[in-house]
């Protein structure tokens, strides 16, 4: 069958650290495309990237590198002032060692997203976004690399030639600009999950949003960011990928081909 | 030139951390023929191991991981009551992230020597040393091994078919049993550099040391640990450099030729 | 009303970490008498320190500091060689950091519990033990130093004149010499709660414990350890509680009355 | 004698960690009156600690506390996204982890200081350097808290009626409004110690000095930061305590006398 449409349902993993139990892998993985592992500075550990790289092989979902700051008590959510050298520093030292649990594995390296602050900063920081992306080309350069839709880190990756990937939210509202509502915002959330996987659909679709403001935004929904924690979170990625398929969209991570 | 001996002169190198400064690295690498670069666990850091396999390149020194325990206020110095399996993990590690900065500079990991207690450990224990070997063996096949001469870790590394290096120390005395005179005993280190170097020189063409029982022991000898910190450090390699190719022995690392 | 016998209820607490969540502190804390409140080097943060010291002084149980190893990613559950000197130097680290938050609302540290293997491995080592317990004598010389019953821990203390508790377990057997029977042997663990909690009301009334060899022991016990996690440890804390008050046993600390 | 006037010299320790060495601590004290010793966070380890709270009381010089971010990689130097209450809390860790180092050895805790990134944010940012202050008069309101004279911090903790010592700069130049030039801006450094000795003399005999600008500002200087690294920190600090008595200015802590 050909599809008209295709997008891939992306989800952090290997969170984990220690004695520390943190989200439902196993649970989520048969609903999603791609996993962004952990690889020890913001969560996961060598014991826990060893067992999410063996997990997201056995259910042939495409393995990414979940690079963050170096924070493990804050989980990488606080930026930091860090140089472009030192995001470029920290992205390969990350991306080797997720890289090296993958090969021992007998897997490759698929995509690369950043994670918490270090996405955020890259998504509006070109300098730090080129870092990023130069960290990528020169270790992993077959690697896609995965960005917030429109943003720096996306064009970065694209000036070197990288395959990289638009990434939505669907539970996140839109700006006129095209980037998400602030957090801190009344309405930056999308609470009921009709809604949410309605946006999605449309982003896929017709490669537009609705903007908080109510005018139509152009955007490219080539990956969706799915949460693996939270009450609802299983249910959720069902939801979406049941929606999605019914929708005739090939559910699948970029420049892999669905059985 | 066809020589009938040949050794390799390995330093431990960037051990460097954030604002510390450690050890002559830049003044050390036009005399020995491998460096051995810390991951990040025991000392280093990304900008640390950038720099220095940049250095190593520059030096055409063989570039090798230095993993270690995760002990930097240790040193990597202290021996800790880890699993095989954990050893394997933090292995793949550390193993993964300096190669991944080896890649981005155009080079390639030629092999693996573990730190302080991590390598004494594993000199003695064949399960750890077993669960190191298998990490080189998935990550880094071609990458040789480097472990004490005649111990447990070589041992692992042979049963899987890696390349090993049997290493020996010039300012260490040696046992019967061809082991290391701990070094919390007397006689335990040779002062005399005149007398260190002569002992490697035997070792390298004689294949065999005498111990401090008076009694000839044999021993492999293919590459020599030289200290990169210390008063005499520069001295000593130089030195060491010099004796080995007025003997006629080769100074280079394994499977690479000198010009 | 006045008890001819009285035992301590001890439970680990605060070992949540950042993002991290474990055990069921808060709905633990009525049963228990002492909590053992982790310093930040195997488990907890300053922002769960702050919260757990609240949380016990609202419940009105005596608040402990308990000092692990520098090991994160282990738990604190690995040996490792370290030092009297740096046994003395976390202790008084860890041992001060937990009382600046108990001092800022206003408490008092009652007891010091060294965590897993730094506890075991002052049960056994009198040279870290007196580390140890110099390191309470110099910061905190009125609080009460917990440690295996009979342990060179708690004689380590009596020499230097602490107050000491007898620690004992529930749910663990113990060898001839009591000690307990280590957990890789069969038969280490008692998994019948009854059995459990007779172990211990013996062990208080009688000072005796029935050692795996059938043979009756002598032993002091002050205080019993109580599990923090387990899917039955609210439900064994809320059974030895009532069983120990049923027997006519006060459950307090040391040097504490109850209303 | 009688001083008119007292300025207290101040001087970063205790910033080595582990195997790494970093300044010159024991050269330096006897030119300073007031040592502010890092806490582990940025750097600094227990025994570190340890060694130089001994150090401190046998030069007889204050000791300060020096929380910093928990950064050791960045050496506490880069900016990071605390909220207040995380400020807070990582502040009574680190003031109790010191204070029971100076415990210890029967001394006590004259004053706190914060480091780098966090001493500079807590200068502009009134919720953090609330924060700070908060923690101070929970844990240790005796203690004397250093800020940039005419800072946040300062008012900060005039607000809670602390004891507040202004720190001013020999070798920095000031703005129009009386804050440091900042360092990436031409002439934020005066690099003729001379200058700078006599900038120190002005600020402390008139409570001015000269803007860039060329116009005198308002200054407080109750506390001169001396640096203990670099070529000429030793030297410096002799020059600059030599100076300061000739012109009859007494050297001391704040509440201290000199015998």
């Amino acid at each position: 069958m050909n599809y008209p449409h295709a997008v891939d349902l992306n989800c952090d993993m290997g969170e984990s650290f220690g004695a520390y139990s943190l989200g439902h892998d196993e649970a989520i993985l048969p609903f999603i495309t791609s996993a962004n592992i952990a690889c020890g500075y913001h969560a996961g550990d060598p014991a826990v990237m060893k067992r999410t790289v063996r997990l997201a092989l056995q259910h042939g979902v495409a393995i990414g590198a979940h690079p963050g700051l170096p924070d493990l008590v804050g989980f990488g959510r606080r930026d930091m002032a860090i140089s472009p050298e030192e995001a470029y520093d920290m992205t390969v030292y990350q991306l080797g060692a997720l890289a090296a649990f993958v090969r021992a594995e007998g897997g490759t390296v698929h995509h690369i997203k950043p994670h918490g602050a270090l996405y955020n900063m890259a998504a509006v920081n070109p300098a730090l976004a080129e870092a990023l992306a130069e960290a990528v080309y020169r270790v992993q350069p077959e690697a896609c690399l995965y960005g917030l839709a429109g943003s720096a880190l996306i064009s970065a990756g694209q000036k070197l030639g990288l395959s990289v990937a638009h990434e939505v939210f669907a539970d996140r509202t839109y700006q006129p600009n095209g980037t998400l509502t602030p957090r801190r915002q009344p309405n930056a959330l999308i609470s009921d999950p009709a809604a949410a996987i309605a946006q999605v659909v449309r982003m896929v679709k017709e490669g537009r949003v609705r903007a908080l403001s109510g005018e139509d935004v152009a955007i490219q929904a080539d990956t969706v960011c799915i949460h693996g924690d939270g009450a609802h979170a299983l249910e959720f990625a069902q939801q979406i990928r049941a929606r999605l398929q019914q929708e005739g969209i090939a559910v699948r991570a970029q420049h892999q081909t669905t059985a």
